[in-house]
């Protein structure tokens, strides 16, 4: 079976913008079809991962970026699943390449979450909840997430300054990352003085709103071949996916198992482990998320991922070398929701091509991708990448 | 390379119901899992088709109703693309079982239209149409549909008498289905006497708003031997799909190109044509889209289309002796937007099983159906369906 490969990639600014959906994927797509010989000749099918209709009064992305992108007589569709549309999309380009399907897609994401302000922001992603069993009683994302963080640190006897050092750390990384859209550091006191959105999550424990756009073309490796140089492409080695409770009732609050089955299907797939991982995006829409998904998806032992922030030197044993959110995650690179899971294969390949600049990680052979929607295992993508040559 | 079979279908009911999407979902799943053992072990993956969030504020439609259908880790998402959601579902099926990625994938369509009234479902609706191009016009599916029967009229030489024939015939079959939303016959005056919505289509030339929800069960051929009669199941032959302009400008009104392509791509993969389909559900949701689309499909010469209320043998010469429609259409069967591309393959399966009643086509081996999102060509999706037996 052929390994498909990711042979170029693009994304828009992310952050608060004046450009409609359509203008961040132009933006992405300019990029992505850089350099490419008639690209819109070669796209056989096009997927998008976007969640909220309601920011643009905007359905049929599928069409709308098809005909934008100069595609005619072409499958085009919207995939969703919350805050996991992205990786979804990428899934299908993957797989349809995998199975003979296609030989060329085009993986895209676009979110446009600013329309409506915060208020508007947090009333779409609400719209993730069971409407008639959750949302009537109010909760929000922060508010689901802050009960694991509560039982997370209740479990693991860890403190607010444990969580606010993984959201000092992506910070860091992206004050080097030139598309992350709060490019300065931020120190310890900033997060534990800020103010408290869902105890024990402050403000500065908690992914911003973004617009934003990206996109990847996934090929047949023939066809990779002809359009470039192996060194600027990487192989999309594994993938999985996983959908479980809605809620977060009757569930281990501190174990993601859908996280875990999905990156086990792609570790097996891609025919490696956790422990061959280099650098790995995982979905830290919240603080805490980060530390869950290492230990769910095999990087941490349970009541360590916490350590995260720290060099890996300095973790726990039992911990894997891996290199967690270097583009700054959806903490500080930003998450527009239905491009993020896109997003993070954005930073997967320009780890893995050595495009990373200030934030590199040396000798990075292997990424993960964990993108989730919805409150923990709600719905959960994994993708193993790794370098084409 | 395997033959995927629809194993088993089910359809809720269909009209103005005080059902949630869910409950209305769990009414075709009962159906659809009645008789097999142990149905929730057996899927592998779910599809849910679903056009707006906005009509109960719910996304994440996919991992809602694998909860509900009691899947564990398994790949569960919702698709969307106008009224073309179903079909897009069930195209993810019948390809993911075809290609050897799943063996039991279950699709699902589900709408909850009557929630916001009629105002809010148009609105919904005309999310369907470009933000930034067209809906500032103040354009809706209506008015869009509008142009292309006058532009067919003008260029045929046909009269709304000839449109309303089309709706008299669909709401007589769905006189005769039990689970259409309007079980009765009306005549050419109470077309011709109803309001204009936007001429030259009235009242009683439009589908109308509604809840509904269906769900089938593709397998492959070795399972589908396992759980049941061939007789009772049907081979899902060939797909095909397209994506086109999203506005009606800058095309030929009278011709849906995207409609061709997608029959063509399935036709070619049934290694049927035109003139072998026996029944047909197409996606009459105007009375001028059953002209067009038996025209674009290759039933009927150009211009002719608007024979398809006649009797097969008092049509004009080149049409074939298919039978339209004979759910009653979403004319008259209903339009649940999400659920239309599945309950689409239900009428299939009953007509092509020999449980289609009154309404019963003798000797019918191959049913085509044609689902479509936004206006003409916007999303087009086809699909072969034959008798297994």
């Amino acid at each position: 079976m052929p390994q498909p490969r990711i042979v170029s990639v693009g994304l828009s600014e992310v952050g608060r913008t004046d450009l409609t959906g359509r203008d961040l994927f132009s933006a992405a797509l300019a990029e992505a079809f850089s350099g490419l010989p008639d690209p819109a000749e070669l796209v056989d099918a096009l997927y998008v991962g976007n969640q909220s209709e309601t920011y643009e009064h905007q359905i049929m992305y599928g069409t709308l970026l098809a005909e934008w992108a100069g595609l005619t007589n072409v499958p085009a569709e919207r995939v969703e699943g919350c805050a996991a549309a992205g990786a979804l999309a990428l899934r299908h380009a993957v797989e349809d390449v995998r199975q003979g399907t296609h030989d060329a897609v085009l993986a895209c994401g676009v979110e446009k979450m600013t329309a409506g302000g915060t208020a508007g922001a947090t009333d779409a992603l609400s719209a993730a909840f069971d409407r008639a069993l959750e949302q009537r009683s109010g909760i929000t994302a922060p508010s689901q997430y802050a009960l694991l963080a509560q039982r997370y640190l209740h479990e693991h006897g860890c403190t607010e300054e444990d969580l606010a050092r993984i959201a000092v750390k992506n910070h860091r990384n992206a004050a080097q990352n030139p598309r992350a859209q709060f490019q300065r550091e931020i120190d310890l006191d900033t997060v534990l003085d800020s103010d408290y959105i869902a105890p024990p999550l402050k403000l500065f424990d908690c992914a911003p709103v973004s617009d934003g756009a990206a996109a990847v073309l996934v090929t047949t490796p023939e066809l990779a071949d002809e359009l470039g140089d192996a060194e600027d492409q990487l192989v999309a080695a594994g993938s999985g996916a996983a959908a479980n409770n809605i809620s977060v009732a009757e569930r281990d609050l501190t174990f993601v198992e859908g996280a875990n089955h999905a990156a086990e299907t792609a570790y097996g797939q891609a025919g490696v482990e956790a422990a061959d991982v280099d650098v790995a995006e995982v979905h830290d829409a919240f603080t805490v998320c980060e530390a869950l998904l290492a230990e769910s998806v095999g990087f941490a032992p349970r009541g360590k991922g916490i350590e995260s922030a720290l060099p890996p030197e300095e973790r726990s044993e039992g911990w894997t070398d891996v290199e967690l959110s270097t583009s700054g995650g959806l903490k500080a690179r930003g998450h527009p929701i239905g491009a993020t899971g896109i997003a993070q294969a954005v930073e997967a390949y320009e780890q893995l091509t050595g495009r990373a600049g200030d934030r590199q990680v040396e000798g990075a052979d292997t990424a993960f991708l964990l993108n989730e929607g919805g409150v923990a295992d709600a719905v959960t993508v994994a993708h193993v990448l790794r370098r084409a040559a």
